[in-house]
């Protein structure tokens, strides 16, 4: 039989496994000293949700995974965390406003594989639901900080308003039908240069002085303070340039920063205020590593009721295990610390792995009576630090030989004197 | 719009998933100390390889999921972490033998629901692949141990072995064609009597005579060592029961023990040798919380090469969280330990907050300027256990005021001996 993954799926050996839960872990850590609680939603979803039209969207929905289960009710596979989280939301009306939460979980997507793109890939997102305060917004980004500091990373955070954008377009004259359409060209003048973004505009019949308007107003030089002087001068009461402001001065209060970048818009539909994106510095992982923004409209319309303002960011855990993996060059292929050779006592060797094992040490031991070459072979090739033999003659002194692995260093010790020295 | 759940799958609150985190991080941690590395295989498997003729049989075949991605490829859901974990080993032959993995992940079964038989749950799994020696069989015993004496519960851990089970049923006179039904009979003697199995020995038309033989030798009370002992008088060289008693001896080197119960065969097809189940004492969940056994012949087979000895069980996570529930009567709806209320203070607040969080302490904010009295109400409604008030008056001393929100307690503290009462 020819084993195969399916197209656009992958097993993450130990190896990759081990790194991987260190990253989830450190975010989850760092989710919960910032007050958010853990959801877990189905991966199944009804398709009807899914295909709600304040869902995902049509681009989105293209790519869901669709099946019918024995009842013939049509299910998809989710495309992502947000959908869920409406539908909670609103399955549960008595949750505590605001609803803080963090969900880490497997998306789906079938589109094309091409270029890195996974049709099943990790989701860490944390929102918050219930919330207009730019304060939010701004606590979002000082959790983003963290959780790269503790990952081991130095990252700039570029921020801006859809609101502001709109405003924009309005003071350059564009029809507010025509808005989203420009927005989502705005996005690429950073990633693809002003020449795409031109181009596009003029296939949308906007014409060559609005353009050059448009552009020349997103493509805003200097500091924060700078830019916010600038557009203050064109616009009049822009609430987007007000809520940017107060963002800002929320960060700097924090002792915190993040680059206010005219142009950004991120590519999808729902998002009706603050879009923020996160970079590595000094990593060859170039494109974003966490983004996300406000999407005021989409629970309160998905539920067809209410008020629900959010926000949240999306963390990139396949970009951060590059970048990783790129920094630290090493990996490990098993977390355990030490391995019992018994050279023919297995029961005693069993023994002691299990007083090993009681003391918190991670403890492996050969069950297969192997001979001692193989054995180090074994714990070599699986790069476990430290191994323990145990010979008959040392048995009779209620000792057992330790083993360095990378120094080579040998010493014979009582177990007590093993245990104090590998304890975690 | 109806929001609705699929049939057979459930949302996990904050509430509830804290627990069910807390029992899966121990279980995780226990594999990791018995020398287990984390292994992740996607939910998505290629059809073909799910239907696989040694894999997990035409049953559980009936209930996978299946689906089309858009190049027409038939898919399906996972339906168990072991065909994975075959099909891994297969596309990977230089991995080290003994392969000592473990794996958490969503399995999928589109079968009836009734009787709380969920189609989306959780797997826990630890095997180990490549060593047919009785003492890997007693290291799992010990692990299942350890994860429930950290879990908090005492178990009695039940064994048996299939080729003792076969050997009976050939000195019962019982074919080699007609053995594996029988023995998906016997299984059922201790949960539903004598005489279910009986009419069911019946139905594959086994003779009175045969039958009363099959159940007297199965049904064997006594301590371990007496059935054993009468085993023996009957069987010449049965391998199954020599490895029982080589199973039950080296569990009693490490000081363990675990019930030899004659009848036990698992309602898998797939076992070959030693069967495992695992109960808790002094709960109402009488189910299996763990089990699983010996598959000698599945993976080599599914392979259609090699010699891959295997053994492994799975936890039931499910009854696991039913009966910590049980036991500890209380949830915590977030892992927040304070929330911090700025009273017309919100920069401060959000200064404050960021500290609390650098000192690791779990940290929540009022970021919305609501009244001290709602925000106690919702600190309360989470359980959140202090809170703190940022007021003007305390602030111009450098202090903030801790409210046990237990005992009502009130304290005017600096916040250095506040982070030293919260600190974890």
């Amino acid at each position: 039989m020819n084993l195969q993954l399916p197209k656009g799926t992958r097993d993450f050996s130990p190896e990759e496994k081990i790194l991987r839960d260190k990253i989830v872990n450190t975010l989850k850590e760092v989710f919960e000293i910032y007050g958010y609680a853990p959801l877990e939603t189905p991966v199944l979803e009804r398709f009807d949700v899914l295909a709600s039209k304040y869902a995902g969207g049509a681009e989105i929905l293209k790519e869901a995974f669709k099946l019918k289960d024995q009842g013939g009710r049509e299910l998809g596979l989710r495309y992502d965390l947000t959908v869920p989280l409406a539908r909670y939301v609103g399955m549960n009306p008595n949750i505590k406003m605001p609803f803080k939460r963090y969900q880490i979980g497997e998306v789906f997507r079938d589109g094309p594989v091409a270029s890195a793109r996974y049709r099943q890939f990790l989701q860490c997102d944390v929102d918050v639901v219930g919330s207009s305060s730019m304060a939010t917004d701004a606590e979002i980004i000082a959790l983003i900080y963290a959780a790269f500091r503790k990952l081991g990373f130095e990252i700039v955070v570029k921020v801006n308003s859809r609101k502001l954008l709109n405003d924009i377009l309005s003071y350059c004259g564009i029809e507010k039908e025509k808005q989203e359409a420009v927005i989502l060209s705005i996005d690429k003048l950073e990633k693809f240069g002003i020449n795409v973004v031109k181009s596009e505009l003029k296939q949308q019949k906007i014409d060559d002085k609005k353009i050059a308007k448009i552009i020349d107003i997103t493509s805003a030089n200097g500091s924060n303070q700078q830019k916010i002087s600038q557009l203050k001068n064109i616009l009049k009461n822009s609430e987007g340039l007000g809520e940017i402001g107060q963002l800002l001065s929320y960060l700097k209060n924090m002792g915190l920063e993040a680059e206010f970048a005219v142009s950004l818009a991120r590519g999808l539909a729902y998002y009706t205020g603050t879009v923020i994106e996160a970079y590595l510095k000094n990593s060859s992982v170039k494109s974003s590593v966490c983004a996300g923004g406000r999407y005021d409209s989409m629970v309160g319309a998905f539920l067809e009721k209410g008020n629900y303002p959010a926000v949240g960011v999306s963390f990139g855990v396949d970009r951060i295990y590059d970048a990783l993996l790129e920094k630290q060059k090493t990996t490990q292929k098993t977390t355990t610390k030490v391995y019992v050779i018994p050279i023919k006592t297995l029961n005693e060797g069993m023994k002691i792995a299990q007083q090993l094992r009681s003391a918190g040490i991670k403890t492996g031991i050969d069950l297969m009576e192997r001979g001692p070459s193989k054995n180090l072979e074994y714990a070599n090739s699986l790069g476990i630090p430290y191994v323990i033999f145990v010979g008959k003659k040392e048995l009779q002194e209620n000792k057992v030989k330790l083993r360095d692995m990378k120094s080579g260093k040998e010493e014979i010790l009582d177990l007590q004197s093993v245990i104090k020295k590998l304890k975690p």
